[in-house]
């Protein structure tokens, strides 16, 4: 067994570091306070390979594994989990047309994609199927050469403010059988924008509903074959279960850093806080669990990469529990700064909100349950 | 013994829920989306009596216990935390004012702030003095028939909006023994007031620093007698304490309602997810402790109207549990509504960010600890 | 409202610690440790009433309320919960015989049951009914004057060391209407008892399974009436839970007084473990949850004692939490003696083996929150 | 990274898993309920060479590393927590006399440990040191070529059993710096012991108090040099921190097998156990918490192999992580099982009792978050 990372991920990490405190942390507050989704920011991390880690190096991706990719996206959440997420879901968006799209696709959008230049939006959940994704309704009927989509989908990261969106919509019958994945460039007409969500956090990506009424596509934007849409969403939840949790971890890691700090800083009865028996056990359990939830991670990640059968079961565990640990470190992080805490010129306010939707996008924490214990009593997955 | 709330109460409880549902509830998500202190609404809740629940008659306050004030609040609460807390922190400031003031002082401020046609302010908290309060440095000189204070406060709600301020200030000596009361109108030359704070939640009450720099107000302001302010802040936090706990409650409830209405109402997997038994447990959970938390309070209560010498102990016990079941159960109830908890629409993540603060003013939930564990470790409280 | 015992309440207590003082707590480490089922004991309880807390006044009993035995209950469990534990069931079972016998069995048995003199069983669960009781295979077939018995029992509270069982038992079709309760005198030839099993805890009450092969009882040891049982054996319950529950309280209390003298006794790095910052919160806590424990269990009671439609939400929510919070309090306080809670000198781990069984018994705590979640989503619950 | 087992560990683990399923599970159960030290199946052990798998390959140890180890131990643990766990104290003194001992210890006690047919205790607590173990009281002066021995151990593994003892005492001034480490035979003239401790769990190995009253022994037995005795102690403890974790795992894992299978066994209410949504989130969780436990113990193993210098951090994090899971997992699959959890019929009772003490010895649980806090605040460990 060997937990360290190797030289190159301890590169990338540092290049990741290095990236989030100069690029991140001056603006992230105000990202968050003025729902500013910073493109130009996402971009710079572009440059530097961040929106196609994962993405096959025939697009312009570094084809790197989720392991590797997790050391880069736990670095940036570290001071803003908002934005981070946002470039996890673009990489997710381009890693499926990387591998699924067709040339022509490939051709049009694989590298201003993988360079940040342009951005996707990954459309899954409908307003009638959140949890149930093998339901949803939006529907794909070949016409001649085209593609013509129908139905409306919600909670899109992203939606309104990107230029393609990888779409899940029905092409067969009922059931996971009949889903097809297609690239949608934004703009196709008969495409339209619903209003900007006012959200709890996740304020530095817009989220909006979309409609989609008869847009027509060519033909070659389905990625993959007919009908191997939801196998094609279920590889991407895997992967994209790894990435929440990430930057679940990634918060958790600022935000104890924060704590810690500011238990050395700030005295109360002529004392500094970090004193206090009471809060050091508070900071060692923080810290525990925290270590905890990294590892998860990278055992899913590496579970992942290997093409595990175990795989699903791994990443489910590694959400449920790292989601779950980043949301309670941050709000005890919180409690830790007192008054400080809950006001906005502190981070772990923020960190607190932009955590708190982990535990329920990517499959709620509840559908995270039902997938481990499908898997446990169905003797597919042997944990031992 | 008796649970029951007697007729008066059934009769205040009723007209709160009125109350709540008319004039608070459709603008909560407006106030704190817009940052609007709604000080007509407040006005409104005045005339009901709801601005001097426990005011003494004298200067036009109902005269209540704490309990049936935690019947009012309570109903309040469960559509605005915030709004409520304010309610709740003004009830204690005029409470003060009309207990502790000189004859002068109670007719000029007595009945408006009753009323609530002008409104107070309490100013504990200072930069360097959060747990410690006893460790204050505002100071108050006598100079011929004035106080002359200097100093700074911050965290103040209604800072900067309000007609008076309930003001802790040192006039002797160092610790709690040489700390005083005073009634500073607001306007008084020599204090400013700092910027708007901007904050996770309690958005409809503005949060303010307020600086003292030589503020001259008349000797006749001071509140009960030099060196007794320490004693009316402790009598004033076991109230607060009981106040913040019933915001907890009430928010608690209004969480609970809306959850177990979703659960009937929304599908996945085709049928409704209050079939789905670990929902149900969930909301069978959040139910116990809210009625646990609601029984703490109570009990609270009736000690702090009976001048129990335990009384501290409880009223802390009280919000300590009551404030954590209290941000527990809406954070439940915003997980059952998945993706929809997470946007303004509904009101849960709302309550998640009012109720957060619970857990750290009138003294953190660790100093709650703190002396609850002193008074059972001294012997001074039995809780059995 | 008011939550204080009154003068009656107070003097029962007393007498119960009295009693708990002098007969039990010198004991209570013997019996468990060698199994001593302490009829002496118990009877000795029932010359004090404590046999027959609320049984009717005809048969001797005391007649009083529910509320009035918990605080009885309360202090019996303080020093040994698996002898005060088998004390409730045997109120319970008498209260039984004494509310639905008939004449006869009343007048056989009333006073020697009430007294402690004569002990009693309560037979529902069996082998292959363990939560779902309303489908018990048991049968009691009416033969002239006589019914006849057969089927088996299981987890029976001092079986085989009893003198009369109510047993539920099925004289009609499937389901709950089909159920009658009777009256079975223990030694009623057909009866054979299993071996004492060896439990984890409440090893002063044994427990056997017992077999019915056409054990025949005159026909008016009937309860009630023909398909009365399940109502009977639902009536029970709710008492049933308030009495568990009550153990779990009072087992907590003795936890906590052990904890919090050895706390002022035992020092470690030179200082009393009171003075330690962490250990201080969690005694804090243990105290908070108790004391909203025994609340809960309070307001059961007077539900019940109230016959308010609400009792078995009540009682369920009362049973869950205190139960929990007994379990939790117990085994926190062990851990607070170290490597002293471990060991049969103390009673910390006996409370701890003694107090996990309430979690399960009178329904598991799983069962409680599918019946608390049944009535609010029902809507026949209101905790508002 | 790499989190797989390699093929010589899957051999150990297959190897482990046989002689558990062969040699101890059949046993378990009457060695824990008639306090039965198994002296012949822990020959067996060593006969495999578990009884010095990491002591040098010099005195017949395997010399294997700590994570090979964890292999052997959690399959052991699996069946038998109490008996794996003497077994893990017994590893870690042969450890130490294979390691500090002179050439004569060596050749006198290093074959018959290793081999298991002599068996060692470990002596460090002390009825005055607990938590705080280097302010122990016992002396040893050295006379002409011996030592003498004065003073009292306290709950000691295999006290009055065992061959050998491994005991700290102090040579020099107080503190850490004036203890050393001695091989004391069992039968010096000169101890006694005291009687057998009734525990709650961990029957399968006798715990005595042992007084030394001027025991004398060659100068010879001296472990390392005089004043080292602290250091030792504390590398061993790192590693006992990881054995008793690792068997928390373990007892998990068996825990956590037999509620699976439970479940997929036993019906209620016409359906198997499996089908109740609330129990297969309870044992997702289980799962899921177990899994990261073992990767705790695992990091910390692999960090002690390294001799990091964050070994110590990781070892307190693993064992305070670990042992918490391991009695959680361990009590929730007890709930599973309902009435059938709490009889010793089944295994659950047993391997709640056993794992309960893993959250107190090797230092208390308590202790562990003292030392994670004191790490990360001194800055001398980065969890990052």
């Amino acid at each position: 067994m060997d937990f360290d990372l190797n030289e190159e991920q301890q590169a990338f990490r540092d290049t990741a570091r290095e990236f989030a405190a100069g690029e991140l942390a001056p603006h992230a507050a105000e990202w968050d306070a003025e729902c500013i989704f910073p493109k130009e920011a996402i971009a710079k991390a572009g440059e530097l390979g961040f929106c196609g880690l994962y993405a096959p190096e025939s697009i312009g991706g570094l084809g790197l594994s989720r392991l590797d990719a997790t050391v880069v996206f736990e670095e940036l959440a570290a001071v803003d989990p908002s934005t981070t997420a946002f470039i996890t879901i673009h990489n997710m968006a381009t890693w499926m047309i990387g591998t699924w799209g067709t040339e022509p696709v490939k051709a049009r959008w694989g590298e201003v994609l993988s360079s940040g230049q342009k951005l996707a939006s990954y459309c899954l959940t409908e307003p009638g199927s959140g949890s149930d994704a093998a339901s949803l309704k939006t529907s794909a009927t070949r016409e001649g050469d085209s593609y013509v989509l129908t139905g409306s989908k919600m909670f899109i990261s992203g939606g309104g403010d990107t230029d393609i969106l990888v779409v899940m919509a029905r092409t067969g019958g009922p059931g996971a059988g009949g889903v097809s994945a297609f690239a949608v460039p934004a703009d196709t007409p008969g495409i339209t924008y619903g209003r900007k969500e006012d959200k709890m956090g996740w304020n530095s990506q817009p989220t909006r509903a979309i409609s989609f009424d008869r847009a027509t596509i060519p033909a070659d934007h389905l990625l993959g074959a007919e009908g191997e849409g939801f196998k094609i969403a279920m590889r991407g939840l895997d992967g994209g279960r790894i990435n929440i949790a990430t930057c679940s971890v990634g918060a958790a890691q600022g935000a104890l850093d924060a704590a810690q700090r500011y238990m050395g800083e700030r005295k109360q009865f002529n004392k500094p806080l970090s004193e206090f028996q009471a809060l050091q056990f508070k900071l060692a359990d923080m810290a525990t669990e925290l270590v905890a939830a990294r590892q998860m991670v990278r055992l899913a990640a590496v579970k992942l990469d290997a093409k595990s059968p175990d795989a699903t079961t791994y990443c489910a565990m590694a959400k449920r529990f790292a989601t779950d640990v980043g949301f309670k470190v941050c709000n005890e992080a919180l409690q830790i700064h007192g008054g400080y805490g809950y006001i906005r010129e502190y981070p772990l306010e923020r960190l607190v909100r932009d955590t708190r939707v982990h535990q329920i996008l990517e499959g709620t924490n509840e559908i995270m349950r039902v997938i481990i214990a499908r898997q446990l009593l169905s003797g597919k997955s042997d944990i031992r």
